[in-house]
């Protein structure tokens, strides 16, 4: 099945990217320029479009980006640190992100004669994200069978969707992605921080998995003495 | 209720926006941008926020137009024209843009802390453009929900979806349109065709409505020889 997959640069879509590119037919990673402050993970997605042979398109979403204020993502409001909390996350949500980055990948699947768009969207960011929610997902998928009906036939894989972010460390190990050639990290540093959320929740997901983390990290402690606390140490 | 118009410019969304002016909260016209060949019909909808007292957002999506390719409407393939038929018609469907355009309304509707979304998809596109189906729209209503669950409760306003162009017309009469401020023409002249698609669909809405045409066309008898012929005079 010829499948686009959105791929950020992050861990979760690289990953998925290697995954499709084994067991469908890759056509194109399509990555999205919506004005995010860090535009380093999307060097991460072109390097992975070159290691799989296949385009790598940005769709510049900035001036779109520019209207959907009052998100850390876009704008200048500080991204706090430590564990993602309800609350403190809050403020990296850009309303309706998912679901305008998806029309816009059904439109150019479409018009390219693709199959299936995949994202990596996966169960631990459930409970901040209503758009990664299975019943957003699946949702979404009807409502595209209605909008192209006649036109084209393109389905949604989300095999992560009921998953953890731990399971997609274990499946990107077994479909051998080079996880020190994906970003998470929120800030914008030369290394990845170590510190923000998504870094500790990156770190998490290795540890949870049994998988050694070949990533360097600008405070490689914080997740260690987190750790350690945690376990009463 | 606070509500988004998206406006074109054309008949039916100036329609619409009289409409919801005097029946909500009118809070502000969207148009969008997305490399359309003849972008007159964006000063109209410029001219109907004006009238209206509210602001009027152009949200470029040219970037995304881009990569729509294979469509009239964005290329340089002859719009066809005479009625629309299917086949001639296909040419100017922009794949999943309706879809596209209403996630980002949506969105923006979010971060404004808007309630509802009108758009003037109506019940004569139906045979030719799926995204302008109840089927659709009703799909689409329902994902939102669910895409923004928690943060935003935004509906669908599509008073038109069950309605002909001609029920159109006699709306818009009611609410004292000024009609001859709507741009509906595919071409880019001075004044609208009177021979394109759009332009025979608006001249036949009229006519089926029994209201005036205030429209000044290039060429005025295209549509009166066609009615003459259809009559068998």
């Amino acid at each position: 099945m010829k499948t686009i997959v959105i791929c950020s640069g992050g861990l979760d879509s690289v990953s998925l990217a290697h995954m499709v590119a084994q067991e469908h037919q890759l056509t194109r990673l399509v990555s999205f320029d919506y004005g995010q402050r860090h535009r380093k993970e999307l060097d991460f997605a072109a390097l992975c479009a070159e290691r799989l042979g296949v385009p790598h398109n940005i769709i510049d979403l900035r001036s779109i980006g520019a209207v959907l204020t009052g998100s850390a993502l876009t704008d200048d409001i500080d991204v706090p640190d430590g564990h993602y909390e309800e609350d403190s996350m809050r403020v990296t949500v850009v309303p309706n992100r998912n679901a305008i980055m998806l029309t816009v990948a059904f439109g150019f699947a479409a018009a390219q004669g693709d199959e299936a768009v995949a994202t990596a969207v996966h169960g631990g960011d459930h409970f901040i994200y209503p758009d990664c929610r299975p019943a957003f997902t699946e949702s979404f998928e009807k409502m595209q069978k209605f909008a192209l009906d006649g036109y084209a036939n393109v389905a949604l894989h989300t095999p992560f969707v009921h998953q953890s972010k731990a399971d997609i460390v274990t499946a990107g190990a077994r479909y051998n992605t080079p996880f020190d050639l994906t970003w998470s990290c929120y800030k914008g540093g030369a290394q990845q921080c170590g510190r923000c959320g998504t870094c500790v929740e990156r770190r998490e997901a290795f540890h949870l998995a049994g998988v050694t983390d070949p990533t360097s990290y600008a405070d490689p402690d914080f997740w260690t003495a987190a750790l350690a606390r945690q376990a009463g140490v």
